[in-house]
């Protein structure tokens, strides 16, 4: 049974000197506010002031894909993880055994950013103080379930807690927002917004497309009959979205192509959508004419816009059969930026109303593409490293690759994209630290001095997610 | 006339707290038994008890395309290192001549792995304590000549000494494995296996593909007259050589493009190769289709499959036209995965049964492509850093771009894949320490603790290669 | 008011033992004469003895889209920054005005390399203490107004300052080199050398290419009426570039592609294009058939030909259609050389008569395409890390990604590339703190002795570009 510690200057150094003054630096922004303008908790746990997180088990490992996926690759099957079939078939129930397994698997996270999040959560959030594996597995089960039920682990009370000042959900664009309502009336004093995705009705070949088309109309009150409605109906729930506080909206594409149809081919690929016709070239090309429509609407209605390129998702077919998506599934693909985003760029970049977000999952594309294109264009602005390089080196790379064309004042800050609610605080401490430790080496080789790095740490933690987003 | 030196702490470093933590965990694993479960040591050198290995220029210099291609690549032609040419014209042949030519350009290696290995090999294989350059060349070459003279400097002496514990060949399918056969017989306490490759009767266009095929026959006792008695012909070689001890298959490809074909164009792609009508979209379809067959064959014989993909061979025309394959101009391109594996994993990583491990030379895919679905897919290893990449900084890259998501007990630990018999120790050695430096690092930044370091070190310096090829 | 300081040990470190090292190696080079064989120097500069450099704002912003693409980015306007118009129209005129927006935005350039650049300019050249922002502005232009009218700030007078050694230009295939004839005329024994770049006569989609074409009739007296006589056309600037001291031809092209076409093929495409006919495909064509006709002639009059491949120029069409070329958009796509490359390198990279310094946007290309080529063709060499990658971290990635397969003797040393002419000394300063480092960085970690690490540094700092050069 070995001790769980948190170094206090961890993921710095080790250079004494450039240790110390990132740990001068962090120590500035260790206590700001969180800013989350983009992530996927669920706002029902806000709705809800007692809304339990049920157990250990429930709540770290049948949600978390990155957990799960890690442990399927050294064979373990998600029945005995206890995720759901699709077919409702049995899958293991006993938490406790679950809970067991992980533990004597928890090696596998060693040097992971999934381990540095649970073992810091362990150890913030629910106060242990062993390392996880198969001989304290049913210990720390105990200690978690039991601070599970106290009521300062309702979600509102740890929202407090994180000292989080604002939190971006992100929602269909067929999502009626009644959670979002719920959490207003409620008269609770915290920021939640919503924020506008319509990838499920935008994309032909998404699963339940055409089922997603019928839930606009109802939802929008603009039957969907053809094109022009679609678009209607877009603008429709984009107004609403904003009314009901959103800053943002998000595309999630194979590929960052863009291209304008027009309004005859538009109209007519649709129909035949509509219909349940369409092939892969028809709906790459209206996923591209769809880009350039909500870059449009963006530029009119002021929603940022927010691109996430290069995932080709549910690629494991047998396990997404059986289990259904986001399973831990989703392979990254090479990307391309600087010709796909030409006529975006080109009709709309320059619009001081339009403003862009982009996230890679091809770090090649950092120096060689983004960082340029974002050093240009006065609307375009770079997210942080995004799903496996939200990492100590992910974010290393990111720095190095990115910052000395586009400098910091052309990336939009961090932000956690987690649907692990209890993970939050430590993937901003993370992202902290590694600015901190960045800007020291900048400090400690002489390129900046600490006055600068001093704005600039606190623009990396805070300003420029709020700048970035308007929040 | 400068000194050679070998410091005690080389390739780690430069912090002195990392360094002092990197030299604890090395200590540990510097007298660890070498794994080499990939390679290319010719099986003949140790089926003779009294084999020799020539001169010094015989051993280091002629079949080594590492070193004359950075001495081509200044200039000097092959013909005066004695590289043979097909033809049979005269090439050099004084020894000394050759070697002073080497020492006198060996500034070239500074800094490179080439450089590295050689200079150890000086050393420790060798005794040499004075630097090589031109000056010293003739007495260097004396040393080394007197040591291969001595009866130490046998193969199999070596193998002893340099603490192999198990070492697999490189074999062509044809191979009757006579020299293994001769190991086994001599009764020499030592386990060497064959690799079963079949690149050479897959692939329509490698040179003597029809040869190839008509000593299939020959071996295999089946005539391969047609596609289905090319598969049996492959499945039994298979089978002899696992009866034989091979643990694994290796395949090279260009790009890692899989699909199957149906029996029926697989049938009549062959009919037609047989006949030397084939194009280059056949061969291409065909050589994917032969991987999902391996794949397989693998998933039902248990042979390991591995796949080395991206080199674009014997790039230089004029230079291969006259001294034949593998003469250091091969080339490497861009590699895709994601989309080239998808029909081989979705048909076969999810069996237990099956195992595939995977080499690339185009770094961009280990942190997009493959850390991903090797931290999916239950039957995905990664393979070191390969060729190119075999070295400090590729190992760095490696670490740094893997291991986050990945983690390590999803790569195969390390293999050497050397031709160069003596430099086997100091190739396992820079991995070793490169591997010590890099949980150092983990160490000293906090992302884990010694106790996790202290396994790790030992998994990667031994355990995974043994595990992922079933050893 | 903050105080400007320029840390004698800037760029190197942060380990104490490594940064003392680098220190000794960087002070044994840091007086070395500047060799700089490629740029884009005006060289009507150095024509004149007495020309002026205008005020600060002519000097350092408007011809500097380095420094203009940042602020643009950031909302500011072309014309605000005095950058002219293509229509002539107004732009802001009061140069105190714009040194204001750009002082108060100077914070934009925090870490990147245009700040370390500006900043020892500033320090250096014009003795500025002070740190550059709102408050500093007009204070810190007055100093430099001054230092611009003191007579040891004509051109010539800074090239004998910055101890400047060689000096290539960058010129048009049409140009008649009055400048240079004028430098020669005048007496003035400092080696300013024209360099043949020859895209504005060879790419037909180039702006005003038909328009070149009748220029480049006129200079040299060979009627371009058809391929035959472009050729000869080509061969007679070469020509007369050599005999006013060339050394070197320099093009630039989207891809690396090259392909011989038929004489018959040539002559049509060409044909056609004098007559404003052809495609898109044409052009590619030709550009790729006229890279190889380029290498023909450097393997004839040994003219080293450099190839700067992958950038997207004009990217922002509204911004060069109201400003012009070149204006900070240009914007790097993905690139490949190892097939695009072949036929060029097959048909000449033996031919001893022939060089070849290949640059590249795409830094995926260094450990995957471009070292393994340098490290076998004899005639091939690595150019420094180009434009967005002229940095501390693009030298880093450039010297750990290239260096381990080509080694250093395969690369072309350092050029600056620069127009802006004062930067000079601060960009091969940079670079020779980074190899400094760098080697270093090899001693410590016992890879290298001092010995060869001295060696290195003076190669790397001064010798490889003259031989790389023939200077």
């Amino acid at each position: 049974m070995a001790e769980l510690t948190l170094p206090e200057d961890r993921f710095l150094g080790p250079d004494p000197t450039q240790k110390d003054v990132a740990r001068q630096l962090y120590d500035t922004v260790a206590g700001l506010p969180l800013v989350c303008p983009h992530g996927h908790v669920d706002p029902r746990l806000l709705a809800d002031p007692d809304y339990t997180f049920g157990t250990p088990v429930d709540l770290l490992i049948i949600p978390d894909h990155y957990i799960f996926r890690m442990l399927y690759s050294q064979g373990i099957r998600l029945e005995n993880l206890g995720v759901p079939r699709q077919d409702g078939g049995p899958v293991e129930t006993d938490h406790r055994k679950i809970w067991q397994t992980c533990a004597e698997h928890f090696y596998l996270f060693r040097g992971t950013p999934t381990g540095i999040w649970l073992n810091q959560e362990l150890y913030e959030v629910f106060g242990i103080r062993e390392k996880l594996d198969g001989s304290t597995a049913q210990a720390i089960y105990d200690q978690i379930a039991e601070r599970l039920e106290s009521p300062e682990f309702r979600p509102r009370q740890l929202y407090e807690q994180f000292n989080i000042e604002v939190l971006c959900t992100t929602d269909a664009a067929t999502d009626t927002l009644e959670h979002h309502q719920a959490i207003r009336d409620s008269g609770w004093d915290a920021t939640i917004r919503p924020t506008f995705r319509p990838d499920a009705v935008v994309n032909f070949n998404h699963a339940g497309w055409r089922t997603n088309i019928d839930r606009l109309s109802e939802v929008s009150g603009i039957e969907v009959n053809g094109y022009p409605a679609f678009i209607q109906a877009l603008e429709q729930r984009r107004a609403f979205f904003k009314s009901m506080g959103a800053a943002a909206t998000d595309h999630a594409a194979l590929t960052a192509y863009t291209g304008r149809l027009s309004d005859r081919d538009a109209t007519s690929i649709f129909r035949r959508a509509l219909r349940g016709e369409f092939t892969a070239d028809e709906t790459a090309h209206f996923t591209g004419h769809m880009l350039m429509e909500m870059a449009r609407m963006s530029s009119e209605d002021g929603l940022v816009m927010q691109l996430h390129v290069g995932s080709l998702r549910d690629y494991n077919t047998t396990l997404a059969a059986r289990f259904g998506r986001d399973k831990g599934a989703d392979i990254p693909v090479q990307s391309e930026f600087t010709r796909n985003l030409h006529p975006l760029l080109n009709a709309y970049a320059d619009d001081p109303r339009f403003r862009l977000i982009l996230f890679t999952l091809d770090e090649t594309t950092y120096a060689r593409e983004l960082a340029p294109l974002a050093g240009h264009y006065p609307t375009v602005l770079l997210g942080p490293p995004w799903w496996f390089h939200d990492s100590l080196n992910g974010m290393i790379r990111f720095f190095d690759q990115v910052m000395e064309t586009a400098g910091i004042y052309n990336t939009a800050g961090f932000n956690d994209d987690t649907r692990a609610y209890p993970s939050i605080p430590a993937r901003h401490d993370v992202w902290r630290r590694a600015s901190a430790n960045w800007l020291a080496g900048l400090v400690v080789r002489g390129l900046i001095d600490m006055a600068d790095a001093g704005e600039m740490i606190k623009d990396l933690s805070y300003n420029l997610a709020k700048r970035a987003y308007n929040l």
